[in-house]
């Protein structure tokens, strides 16, 4: 499938992996030699083709098309013992995507799901910062994270968030069933509807000044420790 | 105490951060508005001049005179019982760098250190992805990554690394002495040479692809278990 991508960054990132098939730039764009070079089919067009394109986005003069990464089903996701399965509540930060993609197929866990729309996406800088795991860890895109939660409660899993305000401590919790990790958005944490979905809150100890981890952090905290517990039941 | 910055995201961060004190830049800069209305002396000056301020990095335009961050010396982050140090082993991404001080922030750890050159810096990016624990937390530039390793042993500092040829897993470890944790960097790992003053390699389970995580994730990781094993040890 193709998708469009824009913007100088995520353009280069695309081209670099050789996953670009069209482009439409301004006049003298600086990547022209390279898209030339590559002979990758290009056209000319002026700005207004461009706002178009992006739908208005930031494009800094370059549109492209890229080939998509694959995604795969929830239903492909699902184990029958010690499932382990990561939402993405909203989470913004494809830099964060990459760390977590990286993240997980370390761990072994089974996949990562997030929301179609208002959320990350499998691009190029993502891509770029999980070091190839984009290749290898299956991604499930969902038009309503309620209703994913709703079925994956159905098919035995329980619904784990990490929270300041958790009940449980991270590291006392048993993790003996199927689980869903959501990891909330960068700066706003879970939204209030998938919260109330969550079967567990744990909280990680705050000792300092800040309230919060970096969401990939907080993400690799606490796959590891289910990892590790997990390990350890024998 | 000054340092210079330069190109545009930087710049833009650290003008954000109200922490430029003067800048330099090519005429019609589109920064200018920006810097006349804060109030920052500013000179027009040409490219020759810029490359000379910035030893030839891309300044793309434009160079500031920006407050640095406040740094320690690594005796005032010593302590006589449960020391936790993260030694950044030629890390380069500030955004590694960001969050790991917001990890060190989060977990209570007493500092982190890092190498005076070819490495990181207390940046405005790092600052930024720091969610404001570059405030908070202690840091220290040092010259030589050996001698200040060889000072902390004398001072009763036990070594630690992660690695895949790891001898002992890192969730059955005691860390129940003074430990200085090192991260190495991303890509290239630890270098030999601090490999050598190692006391402790732990690996994590690898269970994919890949055979590391990001530099950031590993550390929270293995900072987490250190604070989690040393809080139920009582």
């Amino acid at each position: 499938m193709l998708e469009k991508v824009y913007g100088r960054n995520l353009v280069a990132e695309t081209l670099k992996l050789g996953r670009v098939r069209k482009v439409w730039c301004l006049p003298g764009h600086p990547f022209l030699k390279e898209v030339k070079e590559a002979k990758i089919p290009y056209e000319i067009v002026d700005r207004r083709k461009l706002d178009q394109f992006s739908h208005s986005g930031n494009h800094q003069g370059i549109v492209a098309e890229a080939e998509a990464y694959p995604l795969y089903e929830v239903e492909d996701m699902l184990k029958e013992k010690d499932g382990l399965l990561i939402i993405l509540d909203g989470l913004k930060d494809p830099q964060n995507l990459g760390a977590i993609l990286r993240t997980v197929d370390c761990a072994g866990a089974d996949g990562v799901i997030f929301k179609k729309h208002n959320s990350v996406k499998l691009n190029a800088t993502a891509a770029k910062v999980s070091c190839g795991a984009i290749e290898y860890v299956k991604a499930a895109e969902v038009t309503n994270l309620v209703q994913t939660i709703k079925k994956l409660k159905e098919k035995g899993y329980w619904i784990l968030a990490a929270d300041a305000g958790g009940t449980s401590a991270y590291d006392e919790m048993k993790y003996d069933m199927n689980i869903a990790l959501v990891i909330g958005a960068e700066g706003e944490g879970i939204s209030r509807l998938v919260k109330e979905q969550c079967d567990f809150v744990v909280s990680l100890p705050m000792k300092g000044h800040l309230d919060s981890l970096n969401a990939s952090v907080a993400a690799g905290i606490l796959i590891y420790q289910i990892v590790s517990e997990r390990a350890h039941r024998g």
